[in-house]
């Protein structure tokens, strides 16, 4: 049974956001393949029209030191301390549209349809589009969302693009200042907390049949860089008992990481995406092979002890075939638990919505992951057909974006602070 | 107990041909790496160098219609048919200064040895000196031995190098006419068989303690390419259940390769050299990979076998895993069995300078591949130092280039046609 949004003109409202879908998903480098990058003429367009959707909404909006959208919708009197909903307007390259927009489009016409009713709360909503999340042009993610929680790391300032343009020269061209990142931060008592809708990019919720899911945690994640080294020689000429061929090694150690996640039961997920094997010519055993190993899992006790018995498995095979290897993690994120109050609120709109509540990690990365220094954090999953993600065909039918601007719009509408929800 | 020649001065003999083989290597493409190619100005300078050595051996000798050089020694009386010996004079890019050379210049120093002491034989030997092997400029080997076997393909002509020069303009631009190619082809009748010393690429002989050792075959090769799809996805999403990743099953193949080649007992080899995967991103699960297989074996029919199982465990592996599998042979070459009569003449001269008699297939592919089409053949192998081939390591001791160049002139001077050594 599916309960009706008091006052929710829903189809209306995913009329909107789908029509802004693709509106937003207009403005990209090339008219084939969506790309909006930070800091571009895009990037800008984007803006002004998100700024403009953020106005209509009855919010004051304006562009903040890093180049995020931010709008503010009072609640029964001015200056409260706010709900803050938000997701990202950049992509990846030959992208999806609605990884990103989806949260912030649908955040903003839940205020529009309060707006418009007149309806004010005993908190501020404030909406967010974050400037660069994907981090595809200086090659370090979560930008918008470090600099709103006051972590923005300024040593990426020099990080050049691949044209050579240093991201303070790339600011400061769009006309910002490169100098007062430091003003875009927030503090901690202006927020209540951060919850944000976005695309599972997964097949999980479609699996299942169910149009959306409450986040548990995203998922921390370790990234190894190993290269084995054994002995390159003549396809033909050399006897298979005295070969030390790196790339067969290689093949045992990716065996052994999807054996060892496959049969793990709390969520462990491990991927090696690259292989280089060298010299790389069909008629010769390769010499020399690098591979990345990425490791996620909801909980950072179960992913270390997955990494090291991981490793261990590795340095074994390694060793067991005259193998020479060098493993290094290259990247370390902890995970993020959405917060329990915060969560349950999120399942409660579900289940108000008449929605089988389910709950699922993110895999993914999201902005929460740098919000959570300054807010309690809770996130919301709409499905995605297939689970495909960072593809043009990446695609959310209209009912789902229905049933996630339902869900969202009572979130926020029976929303109680943690110390009165405590 | 090592027997002496009669008549060879060997320590002069081995300090020759080392001498020959550094000079021969300072003909290069660039100082630093070794690369001699087909029909280029290094090739010219190396054949003009090779036939000066010819002539002072005694040898009538001039450059035939593809480029290979080619000398001639009479025997007791004028047009007598020929033991033909020789090897390559190209190499590949950043080549060894052995691999080919070797032979040849050893068996311009045997003849030389012969000439020096007037001695003649009941039959001519020729030594042949094979322009183009390796196929590095218009990706087909044996050029030089098929025009001479007769079986040049004139559909190469139209190949074009990296540079887009056909082997028809390369050809005319060395001074060569492509028209007349068929002019290099020799008759069965003109040869008595083709003897080629060669490094053996491999590291068995090193492993064994011996300088030389006598080939049986060379060996018969089938390349595949594979590719196998499944669906791309994001690292952190897609629970392992659902997955069907490409680079997993491609690892499970390479590793069922390896496994059924290590307890194959019939010289059974199997390697994948190449591999790609795609995306080809830490953090996404490949949906697709290319890798190729190169699979040897000195007999024919086990080979095929060997092919069709691990054909059959690739499809098994596909097929249980839901990746789509394209599976192609792009390349096979028969096996080129050593004849009996005149294996067991390189087996006597082995013996005869006192070394213990090892027999080995040749996996890497000979000039003799093609030869076999008008004669029959046998190959001497001599150690190369930790099998390394095809690199600038490659390396030969002198007193193997002395053991080498004894048992060629030993095969020499012992020589009795098929027809006498029935």
């Amino acid at each position: 049974m599916k309960a009706a949004s008091a006052g929710l003109q829903s189809a209306s409202l995913a009329d909107e956001i789908v029509g802004r879908i693709n509106e937003l998903a207009a403005i990209s480098e090339t008219p084939e393949h969506l790309t909006r990058i930070f800091l571009t003429k895009e990037h800008r367009a984007a803006a002004e029209l998100i700024l403009s959707w953020m106005q209509s909404a009855g919010m004051r909006a304006h562009l903040d030191a890093i180049g995020n959208v931010c709008g503010r919708y009072e609640g029964e009197v001015a200056g409260l301390p706010c709900l803050m909903l938000g997701s990202h307007y950049d992509s990846v390259r030959d992208a999806g549209k609605w990884d990103g927009p989806l949260g912030l489009i649908t955040a903003i016409s839940c205020v529009a349809d309060l707006h418009k009713r007149g309806r004010r709360l005993p908190f501020a909503i404030e909406v967010i589009g974050f400037a660069d999340e994907e981090g595809v042009r200086f090659a370090s993610t979560l930008l918008g969302s470090r600099a709103v929680a006051g972590t923005f790391d300024e040593s990426v300032l020099g990080v050049k693009d691949s044209a050579g343009i240093s991201m303070r020269d790339a600011l400061s061209e769009f006309g910002l200042d490169p100098d007062h990142i430091g003003a875009a931060a927030r503090a901690r008592r202006e927020l209540l907390g951060y919850v944000e809708l976005h695309i599972e990019q997964g097949p999980l919720l479609e699996a299942l049949n169910l149009p959306v899911g409450v986040v548990t945690a995203i998922s921390g994640a370790t990234r190894l860089a190993a290269s084995l080294t054994g002995m390159a020689g003549h396809a033909g000429t050399v006897p298979m008992l005295l070969r030390r061929d790196a790339l067969a090694g290689s093949a045992e150690c990716i065996v052994a990481i999807e054996e060892f996640c496959r049969t793990d039961q709390a969520g462990l997920v491990g991927t090696v995406g690259y292989i280089h094997a060298m010299p790389g010519a069909t008629n010769v055993i390769p010499g020399q092979v690098s591979f990345t190993i990425d490791i996620r899992a909801p909980s950072d006790a179960h992913r270390k002890m997955a990494v090291t018995d991981i490793v261990r498995q590795i340095e074994n095979i390694a060793k067991r075939r005259k193998l020479s290897l060098q493993l290094d993690v290259i990247h370390e994120n902890r995970t993020v638990p959405c917060a329990p109050w915060l969560k349950s609120q999120v399942a409660e709109a579900v289940a108000g919505e008449g929605y089988r509540l389910f709950e699922l990690p993110s895999g993914a990365g999201h902005d929460g992951m740098a919000m959570i220094d300054i807010a309690d954090v809770a996130m919301l999953f709409v499905r995605c057909r297939g689970g495909i993600s960072h593809h043009p065909d990446e695609h959310v039918d209209a009912a789902d974006v229905d049933a996630g601007a339902r869900v969202l719009l009572r979130l926020i509408e029976n929303f109680r602070p943690r110390s009165v929800a405590k």
